[in-house]
C-alpha cells in the first residue's frame, strides 16, 4: 500500500513519527511488524484491553506508555494521564479498574521536584479513580536518551458481568452516543506547546471514565461497544470500529459538539477536531430502545453530562464512517495516513 | 544521609544515573520521592511483584521497563530480556506466569528490521516461558528523545498455593541456595559494549526461572523466600533481604561460583562480580531440613543445575550480609551507593 505521508519516505524502512499516530501507519506497523511475531487469539480482538479468566475470575488487562510533551499542560499532566489512560482502557472493556502498575523511565538531569510533582499527581488520580498503584519499576537513561520522563502503566480490572463488549457486538440500527464535546485534550496540549494564548484558556478533558460506564452496566443496559477517543480522536476510533465490524456508521455533524475555543485553535493550526485526541470522552453503542435510559444514566455524571446521540449503525458494504452536515452533504471519514499531533499522550 | 557517589553531586537535586542502579540511590529515590505520594500496603512489601485476590483468584502482578544498551548482546536481546524479566519477577513471587503486556517506545529512525527481530525474539521467549503477550501499546518519540527501543512488560500470574513467600518468612537457620554461577549477564553486556574479546566468549545467562520454582512449590517444599539477582547482583539482593528481615546473612565466598571468563572481565574493568547483574539466577531460602530435597529438585532443571548452598541466616543485630573467605576473613557486603553498570537491563 502506498501511503501519502507528510514526512519524507525513506527507501530503507525505519520508524517515523507517523507510526505512533494511531492512524494508518500505526495499524500497518502492528499488522506487519508486531502481530505476526507474537500472534495469539487475544491480540486479534484489537481491543483496548485483553480479557481472560484466571481461576474463575474474569479479568481485563491493559497497558499504555505515556510520552506526552510537555509533561504539564492546562488541565492535567503526564501523571494524571498515565493513571486515567489505563483506568479508561479497562473501563472501555467493561471492567472495574482495580490495580495499576507504574514504571518510570527517567532521563538523567530531570529535577527531582518534577518527578515528585508527577508522582503526587499520580497518587491523587489513583485515589480519584479508586485504584491502587501496587507495583512499579524505575529506570534511568543518560542525558539525551529520553525526554525528562516517560511513564508506563498497566492495569488489571474485574469484569462483573458476562457481556461481550466490543466491535463484534455492534448491531445494525445501534445508536452511537458520544459523552461530550471533542478535541479539548489535543488542542490544550498543542496550544501550550506552541505558546498560543486564547481568551478562554483551553483545558484538557483528561478524566476517569469508569463511573458512568459501570453505572450503565449495573443498571442492566445492554452495552454493545465502548471506545475512548484518544490518539486520532473521534474519527479514528469510529473508523476502526466500522472496519472491525464491517458496518457503515452514519454521523450527524451537527450533533458533535466542538467548543468554540477548540474550533478556533484547530483553524489556526490547520487541524480537524474530529481527529484531535481526547482523554475524557468515549462513545457507547446501544440498541435504539435503550438510547434514552443510557442517556439518562450518562447525564448523571459530570464527565458525561453532555452526552448525545451522534449517529447510528447502518448495514453496508464497504465498512466506513460517513458524516452528514446540516445541508445534507456527506463526507467520508477515513484514517489519517500519518501523524497529526505527535506525542499527545 | 550523605552518599559517597562516584558521580559529581549537584546542589540542585536532579536524577543521576545512579538512581537507576538498584543500589542506595535507587532506594532513596523510591523512599523519598515516589513512595510517599502513592503509598499503599502493597508497595510496602517492596517485593518483585504485588499479590492480591480478585474474585477469589489469588494473583501476582508486576512490571519492568527495559532500556538495555546495546539491544542485542551475546546470549540474548532486549526482547527476550523483557519477557523473561517479567516472567521471573512473577516466579519470584511464587506465581505461575500467565499473561504479559508489551508496550514499546520507539525512536524515530529505528530500522523496522530491528523492531521485527526483537518482536520475533519476544514471541519465541513467550512460547518458551508458556505465557501469552495479550495486550500492548506503541509510542514513537522524535530522533534524539529515545535510544532505538525501550520495552515495558507487565505480567499477571496465578498463585497456586497459599504460602507467603517473601522476606517476612525468612527464619533463623534458613539455608540460602544459589541457582548457579554469577555475573554472566552484566559482563556479557559490558564486554560487548566495550568491544572486549575473550578466548571463551561471555554469554548472558538470560533465562526463564519459573520451571524450577514451580517444581519446588508443587513438591511441597516450604519455600520461605525467593529473589532473582538482577540489577546490583547477588550482593544487592541479599542486602535488601537482610534489611527487610532484620537478620544477618552469612555467606561462604568459596561456595559462590564465578566463571573464570567473568572473573577475568571483572578484573579488567575493575568490577566486583557480586554486584554484577544476572538475568537467570536466583536465591531460595529454605529450612535446613529441606535443603537437600530442594537441591535435588533444582538440579533437575538446566537453569538451576549448578545450585548450591552458599550460606545461612543467623539471628543478629544489625541486619547485614557478611561473606567469609577460605582463610576465614570476613567482609561486609553493603549496597553500592550509585551505579556500577548503567543500562544493564
Amino acid at each position: 500500500m502506498d501511503i501519502d505521508c507528510p514526512l519524507p519516505v525513506n527507501s530503507e524502512e525505519t520508524i517515523r513519527l507517523g507510526h505512533g499516530s494511531g492512524g494508518e501507519l500505526s495499524q500497518n506497523l502492528f499488522r506487519n511488524s508486531i502481530f505476526p511475531h507474537i500472534k495469539n487469539p487475544h491480540l486479534e480482538h484489537l481491543h483496548d484491553s485483553a480479557r481472560f479468566a484466571i481461576d474463575g475470575a474474569r479479568l481485563a488487562f491493559t497497558t499504555d506508555s505515556f510520552v506526552i510533551s510537555p509533561l504539564f499542560f492546562p488541565g492535567g499532566d503526564i501523571g494524571e494521564l498515565a493513571v486515567y489512560g489505563t483506568v479508561n482502557d479497562l473501563a472501555m472493556g467493561g471492567a472495574r479498574p482495580m490495580y495499576l502498575s507504574c514504571s518510570l523511565i527517567l532521563e538523567e538531569g530531570l529535577p527531582l521536584k518534577t518527578l515528585e510533582r508527577v508522582m503526587a499527581s499520580m497518587g491523587r488520580a489513583a485515589e480519584q479513580a479508586g485504584v491502587q498503584l501496587v507495583t512499579g519499576d524505575t529506570k534511568v537513561v543518560e542525558r539525551g536518551k529520553g525526554d525528562g520522563l516517560y511513564i508506563n502503566t498497566a492495569g488489571v480490572g474485574l469484569l462483573e458481568h458476562d457481556r461481550d463488549i466490543g466491535p463484534g457486538s455492534i448491531r445494525d440500527g445501534d445508536r452511537i452516543l458520544l459523552s461530550g464535546d471533542i478535541g479539548r485534550h489535543g488542542m490544550a496540549v498543542m496550544a501550550s506547546r506552541e505558546g498560543l494564548a486564547f481568551d478562554t484558556p483551553l483545558q484538557s478533558d483528561c478524566a476517569p471514565l469508569h463511573a458512568p460506564v459501570l453505572d450503565l452496566l449495573r443498571a442492566g443496559i445492554n452495552v454493545h461497544c465502548l471506545r475512548d477517543l484518544t490518539r486520532g480522536g473521534l474519527a479514528t476510533a469510529l473508523v476502526e470500529l466500522a472496519r472491525a465490524r464491517g458496518r457503515l456508521l452514519m454521523l450527524e455533524e451537527s450533533s458533535v459538539a466542538v467548543d468554540p475555543s477548540v474550533e478556533g485553535a484547530c483553524e489556526l493550526l490547520g487541524l480537524d477536531p474530529f481527529y484531535v485526541a481526547n482523554e475524557g470522552r468515549f462513545v457507547v453503542f446501544v440498541a435504539p430502545e435503550e438510547e434514552q435510559s443510557a442517556l439518562n444514566i450518562l447525564h448523571r455524571h459530570t464527565v458525561s453530562a453532555d452526552s448525545r446521540v451522534i449517529g447510528e449503525v447502518a448495514p453496508s458494504d464497504p465498512a466506513a464512517v460517513v458524516m452528514r452536515n446540516i445541508l445534507g452533504c456527506e463526507r467520508l471519514l477515513d484514517l489519517l495516513p500519518g501523524e497529526q499531533l505527535p506525542r499527545i499522550c
